[in-house]
């Protein structure tokens, strides 16, 4: 078996590249990775990667690391179905959404998150507030896009769904617990505060090999909602 | 003419665009924004996009903003040379090199730079000092690559390249500021301290249309260092 894929449970960058494998319906061989243990620093994993962090790919001989070099090089080699656009215009999109995700909501989204699993929300309340604003305003224009379409680009999942989805679900989750107070309902329930995306989250979780991709140390967790 | 480019002077990301389009010999219509006139912020601008910001490629009817949609826009439509790799896996250390230059630099080189133009080094020495650590590290890693190769991923210029250098020459023209002071020398010269980097640069400058794609504002400051 030729692709191997290092990555750690809850890591939503690695999330993204078992929704491509799924999808794309590779097999691989599936290591995962205990943070807890620090095997993403092992000496055999700074080997392939010297920043000690997972995902990474491996394909014969070959090394990838970083979430979306990984997305764009398994689409490249094996291009069905397409994840980065049909066509050059669908590929700006998709591109575009990616990195307006990566500059705009994912540095906030990880703050809110952050604070709630170290639970000292109230010692960065300002701060913490402020990413609650703003991720909220980019969710109500993913909510937006996605009341008009069932992906968030074009007629079929893409790179842009399996780059947003992980992040949203690691939103969620932190919003569950009962650290989150009062946060919580700024985004749950879904269902009412943003139902295009709880709708999109439904055909996310239907995609086929997706119970296989979800972090095993969150079945264990409360149950959502 | 159907391409047409609006962008800043100075704006690393509207140069990344504007070497793409020279390096593909594409013609384009150029428009020239004043970022002092808040020209990017004009309701005609917002129209295409929402944010504000440049660059902004437009193709025909098509709009693309955020500069990696529009460098892998231009590749997927005019794809002469190829930006993004010639096989999967040289795509994959392409897009891997951009993603760690995005998540490990940008953001410390952006906050050196600021820090300098507007002035305020002194008020935030510490985080200054932390952000001059953590790229100097970085560079050190981009210098190794050049130190082995010509271009930072494979046998020619690649997106990476266009990614990674008007950030290291928005850094250099920091670095020339009276302002920046004793941090010139973590840097300057070029020469001595980055051998690999400043002949990577000659390089860059050498490619076919790079004098059409200088900030314009940049020719009239202080000569470089």
């Amino acid at each position: 078996m030729a692709l191997e894929l290092y990555w750690g449970s809850g890591s939503p960058y690695s999330w993204r590249v078992q929704l491509a494998l799924e999808l794309k319906r590779l097999d691989y061989e599936s290591h995962e990775l205990q943070f807890s243990k620090q095997e993403h620093k092992s000496p055999q994993m700074l080997r392939m990667n010297p920043r000690g962090r997972v995902p990474v790919l491996k394909d014969g001989e070959l090394v990838v690391f970083e979430s979306l070099a990984c997305l764009y090089y398994l689409d490249r080699k094996y291009p069905d179905p397409p994840l980065f656009g049909r066509t050059p215009e669908e590929a700006a999109t998709v591109v575009r959404v990616i990195c307006e995700y990566q500059a705009y909501v994912e540095g906030h989204l990880n703050q809110i998150v952050t604070a709630v699993f170290f639970g000292n929300i109230d010692e960065q309340l300002e701060q913490v507030m402020r990413a609650i604003h703003l991720v909220a305003g980019e969710a109500r224009t993913i909510e937006g896009r996605l009341s008009k379409s069932e992906w968030l680009v074009g007629e079929h999942v893409s790179a842009a769904d399996l780059v947003v989805f992980p992040g949203i679900m690691l939103l969620l989750r932190a919003m569950e617990k009962r650290e989150a107070g009062e946060l919580r309902s700024r985004f749950l329930p879904m269902e009412t505060t943003y139902p295009s995306i709880a709708r999109w989250i439904e055909r996310m979780e239907a995609l086929p090999g997706y119970d296989k991709t979800y972090p095993p140390h969150w079945r264990e967790g409360a149950p959502r909602g």
